[in-house]
């Protein structure tokens, strides 16, 4: 038996494959092929465009996927959302979805856009947004390069930004967010009923939340002397309580043990060390399951 | 007055930029931008998908655009065809859109597909071509890797191939050509109406062709004794006819000057020497006008 | 006194650096010098071609060295094989001497070969296999791309393969393994004989040993209630036995952190999870000393 | 509040927004941007030539830099000097500013240097060396590529050197040591009495000396039966002191955790091995603060 | 007897090394080497900072270097000025040398810049200037990256500019150009006098310039009848009168053959053609002289 | 009917692609095979290592190969040798075999080797030449890496070298030359005698001279007038004679045109204009066939 596992070729492989390998699984491709290897036998992966994950889970022909909330939302795809994966290419940011126009255009809110032309790769999505706001538009598909095409060929576009850089380089103005979107592990439905696919599928998003976590958090040791123990407690922000353990011959003395947040260190550390933990070392972690 | 003048984006986009460099017009982009500048101030440049050109071409936000056949019939687009300029990415062979099947499928011709699932970007020119024999299918678009998705996705694709090596390494079985396509430098009609256009698209046509026709060409010269002139000439496979000018106080020899094309050279240099030409020497070309 | 020691150059030279980086020392080679620096001045190290090593070892011009045991074999060396090391350019594995002939030929077995011609890098070792097997046959040096000459220019090769590929590339059928082979440290039996010599090479190889576990290996820590250590335990494939140690104030609970192999993390997690782990956490090992 | 710190662009620029990552700061450079995004809002990085951060800070236009030793004592910068940050491109020695001549001068010594010419980008430190020996001398700016000028355009030169293998290869030979120079983290005298802005400056220095240990130091664990615990004690050249933790329901073993110089590893894990110490691994550190 | 000949190091060196292979000079670096081969025994080259070389110009221990006139005039170095040769990184358009504030600063000219902060690598040129407009100013010494130190730290910078695109990214604003400059071959004055170092500069300037010509200029040849001479002959642009050449046995047609600009070829063709030329072709050329 | 013909897979592989490329022949490789695409439907092409190609063209498994002097002498292979064809990696010059020991050795000449190791990839050529000279020795064949064995492993070496320059980096000093190689197009002996592939061989070998031949001369142009004429072509070292031809309408001015080396052109052009030749131009060639 087989769990079929689409995961999204292109701009996002690369990191999908990393997060991947740190929850513990191997997927090597060769070349240009769409049919990675993965170094577990029940999981065969099938790489595509993202566009179309949603699309063929939804349909059975695959039981898994990994693709944005944005792409199932376009495909109206109907399929079980198991878990939320916020990794991404450059950041750990979400995309947003925005409506734009030019910079100086006098469009300013959507129900201006009535008898405009509309360029987006997402035209389904964007005609749902028109009609629910009563307007009327011609909406084209894009094939790509979608934020040059105001004002010369369209009036506006609807289109994914995560920085906003590349509507700022083209003058262009955000008027509404359509919807922001993260990565996403769905199931197709009929296979999250299956009891095998839905413990492999659980599994999976069990470990991929662990590494995913771990990105973002390092462990952090201490030695503490236990008459400042309260007070060091009273300062950590621990996922859960910290791991306390008693020294060895060493009077009352015990060691901290915490898993935190990264960009929390820079504060504690001078924290903690006033407080009166000393020998404080932070290590890198590769898991993290509450 | 300016041209407005669409530019494929990506593959073909290096290629491009080349042809107009020999033709003498320079094109510079700097970054990701759109709109490279040239250096003729009559002609604006704008950098596209080519699957969008001929629709802005036929609409008339282009005055002219150089985009495959392929798209100009997909986009059924209403353009004037002004050249074919047969340049390409890897060879200077034209690309073919063909039907494919799993190499071990039981279809073997369009007729079998009745009822079938045909994924493709090319979704109207496949649905013209099914209609035009008669088949009903599911035609689906597909946003790429066509070629993995048989038959796991589909029973059949349309697509493009350059050497059939893609379509070989997915074990894929063409049934039918449905077109050939080449680079076509294709004009608005309202544009081609307009005498300032028009002669300024056939003078870039003109130079376009001149700097392609080089590609293939080089330049021969040699030296020949007045009696072996004809026996030498009548081997020369030359554009027109040869240069044959006197030599200065050289008893009767003569210096001939051909422009030939390159894959004949090899052929023809022991052949010349044989007949008696001395001195030969073969140069390169930026341009041929006939 | 230093240990004069010979590492592969070329294709293992960049793997071996980084194991002897992660064992505690640093090669530094600059530019395309054999002799590269190390920040042990008790070791001299010298780069060679692997199939060299084990010459040089034999006749005492080095005291030790790494080298597959293909090479150890082929040169008939009489060395001390100190550690075997499974580390290698693409994967983990061994590879493998073999015997190939074309996929379409009627050789069979070995003894088929009886005055046929076979192309290989390893004369000796296809000498001796033959000698072994009876057969008597034409075994000529090969310089490189041995395994493009059948069935053009011999009948057989002896190659190394390590995934196959080339030979399936090839159109090749494997009717005999040879040998498979490792990379090996080994000593020069005069220098294993020198008791600062040894020692010096035994705690390389522990040290090499040890960081070479690592790769594979994690630690994985968590709290467990002091009621489902035994069942906690009772999943756990420590490499020796977890270390398990007392919480403070924490009525009963302890902490479990354990060494295992990193491809059964991803059984492991959900397991425990179940059986009542709590805060597990997952971190890289740069050693691993039993 | 803002504290505005400036780092030195180009060579040691990777080098020192990685120090910052590890210390927990993440800065981010877009293009050619001399004021790249760092992760803390009450921070304000400015990149600048090295030569001119000392400079700045001590006109106040900086609150802190990052820069050597040499260019604050070339600068005569009146700062406060907050730590000693010992990182640089190729090794974590400190770099020298040496006085060299050609390896065949009949120049031996500073007071040799009456009357020559000297070319250095350190004019100002040149000078009061010179001045300080009694020697008068023709002092020229250069402006790179200064150790080759010798012996053709000037007699001596006063340049850094790391590794000392330029001046080898310029055939050049060093006849004083100038000063040593190691980045520092330097301060605006009246931005260190600023409460704020001291503790932020202070804060950093923490950190950033936390990360830069951590790269040469790794954590180890062992265990250790109760008998020879002494025995292991007393070989480990611990931070301050190990950690040492009673295991649970293991008769008298216990767990055995340091902090030691990564270079020190591989001396020790075969003592630690001999006197008892089991199960022994070695793990990677982000930071250390004693 | 050798010309000592300075060539500037770094961004110029790669387009100044091309220009000496077509004019016939092939110059080889190896590594990081400031005296490169040259195939010439009468020539030694120095690779030099551009900044420096009019400056050992000028004190004799170059004979001769190839700079800019902007280093040149800062160095104020008495050379003579043997050939302009235009040719630079991007464009075959001059460097200025330009007067900057912030866009929007409330300086205008120069002359109100009286008591602000000026920041340049032109220390020099910049105090000529500012005394002969009658200003007092405080110049600074810019180590690099002049351009972004206004406002925040100078209120003016003098600094090169090319296409002007560093300017306005860093939204600076010129308010004055101060000179315009171009590489200049240039001599020291007594080597100009003597008649061997003087020849050979001569000639080198004569192949440079040549090499320089045959960058913008292409050869033409067509094929004319007699009685359509004149009108092609009066469309041609030569550089000094074409070269026509009677065709043989070919009742009045002339062969025409012209050296002219590149960027003329396009106007030209079509013109040609409609004047009756046939079998135009255009070809490269290396050198150029007049 | 199809010629056999062997190219050197490696370091010349590039260079010799080129110069077929410019006799106009193109070959393409795809990946790493060893049997290129060659567009001659009468040509095949196998690519080994040039170690081989004598060996292999000598049994007549090839018809033809290009390799070098040195390893058909070192094969003592029996061939017909059709053209020395002297390009190569670096530069136009031969390589040589040389024996060499290290600089400090005491030995001087090749009889001082009686008794002595040496290490080469030429064994049997080396145990000739000794032999020729009365010499013993023991002779290893070498891996590679040859000149970084003296004097550690042996005593001397015999090894190629095209510039000294990795014999000076290893402090070798040479002490004979065996031989100066080149490559050589050779042929099967049975080959040669088979008219077809006779004059394929030889029509390939005029067109290969005939492309190396224009790497090193270029085209000269220029107008002269008639009373300059026998001074001018005094000065000219045609390849054979210039070609002169009579201006058109011009009193008396001819057009001359020569094709020269290269090398001697910035000689010629200053004494060219001297003698009064005009709008002198130089173009580059492909081929020059005598």
């Amino acid at each position: 038996m087989q769990l079929r596992l689409g995961l999204p070729k292109g701009s996002l492989q690369e990191a999908t494959f990393q997060l991947f390998r740190r929850a513990g699984y191997n997927i090597t491709v060769s070349g240009r092929s769409y049919h990675p290897a993965i170094d577990d036998p029940e999981i065969a992966v099938v790489l595509m465009r993202a566009q179309e994950i949603p699309r063929y889970v939804s349909e059975g022909v695959l039981d898994a996927g990994l693709s944005g909330y944005d792409w199932i939302q376009e495909n109206e795809a109907r399929v079980v959302e198991v878990a939320e994966l916020v990794y991404a290419k450059q950041s750990q940011r979400p995309v947003r979805l925005v409506l734009a126009v030019a910079q100086d255009s006098n469009i300013q809110q959507v129900t201006d856009l009535d008898g405009k032309r509309i360029a987006t790769e997402f035209v389904r999505l964007t005609r749902r947004y028109l009609a629910a706001h009563g307007v009327t538009a011609h909406v084209e598909f894009s094939w790509g390069a979608t934020e040059v095409k105001v004002p010369e060929l369209v009036d506006a576009i609807v289109d994914l930004t995560e920085t906003g850089s590349s509507l700022k380089a083209n003058n262009l103005r955000v008027i509404a967010t359509i919807l922001e979107s993260t990565p996403r592990l769905h199931a197709n439905p009929a296979a999250w009923e299956d009891p095998w696919k839905r413990s492999k599928i659980e599994n999976l998003a069990l470990l991929l939340k662990g590494a995913l976590a771990a990105y973002a958090k390092v462990g952090l040791k201490m030695n503490v002397p236990g008459d400042r123990l309260a007070t060091v407690l009273g300062i950590l922000p621990a996922m859960k309580q910290p791991t306390v353990s008693p020294l060895y011959n060493n009077g009352g003395w015990v060691a901290v043990e915490v898993v935190i947040d990264e960009h929390r260190v820079r504060k504690l550390i001078p924290a903690l060390k006033e407080a009166g933990a000393q020998d404080i070392i932070e290590y890198p972690l590769n898991k993290v399951i509450p």
